[in-house]
């Protein structure tokens, strides 16, 4: 685990550390806010891609849509993996994901729905863009250092709480 | 390139892009706010890791200080390169980087002191604990849609502008 850009106990007083049930609530809800971002990391050969995109959160899936040809796209179909985070650095939702399908954006007419209901963009019309559905296989949660013990709420594709 | 998270100009009206001037002084700037964080991705076999981490601007170095047991160590003194991203998905700094070189937290002084005038914390007594510093090969910043062109402020670690 690396220091979670934190502000140490030493210099300032944290709050209290949230609960499991806590913390799995605030994540929903931070993954289904609208017109929210997702970091996604990928890799490819040990050579690290990160971008920011628009997030939707389907059916406990993290939804994306890039470019067939970008960086991330490609990541994924070669791995199958990508690690995610949601929210900013001292309040974050991270997720290690699976790829479960890939879908041209025009389509899967119901998640495109579901995707635009959320993003504050469209791409059901842009050449070339692709859904990407990622399965939550861990997922943690934390705000500063005192929540690091405590900030796994899924492991192995199964909610811990 | 992936879609950067961005509000399409179709949904609302964005202001002008920046010119390159302003966004390296902007860069800059974020780059040297005290108690920021950074995202880092790094990875290893294709299997992505990435955790927001506090940052240190230092003489053009992105200087960051973690376990040498975490990820981020190991995949660094594996692959040497990391991505890292600064500020909000709608206001980024991404830097590709190279690992320049690695120092125990302790033994450093002069990095020491710079590092924790910026952070808020002081890892300087941490048993275990590495400085990493990484050198920007690349640095692009937008905003929105509307700045992904001329996004690219930094190549093969010359500034373009």
């Amino acid at each position: 685990m690396c220091t979670p850009g934190m502000a140490g106990p030493v210099l300032m007083t944290l709050p209290p550390p949230r609960d499991a049930a806590t913390r799995k609530a605030d994540a929903l809800s931070m993954l289904a806010t609208p017109a929210i971002d997702v970091w996604v990391a990928t890799g490819s050969h040990s050579t690290p891609h990160l971008v920011p995109v628009s997030l939707a959160w389907v059916e406990e899936r993290a939804v994306i849509a890039v470019e067939a040809s970008s960086p991330t796209a490609r990541n994924l179909a070669a791995s199958g993996v990508a690690r995610l985070a949601v929210g900013p650095t001292r309040d974050v939702v991270m997720i290690d994901a699976d790829l479960e399908r890939t879908v041209d954006v025009s389509t899967d007419a119901a998640l495109g729905e579901r995707y635009v209901a959320q993003a504050d963009w469209d791409p059901r019309d842009s050449a070339g863009y692709l859904f990407l559905v990622l399965r939550p296989v861990r997922v943690q949660a934390w705000r500063e250092a005192n929540e690091i013990r405590g900030r796994t709420l899924m492991r192995d594709g199964s909610w811990l709480v």
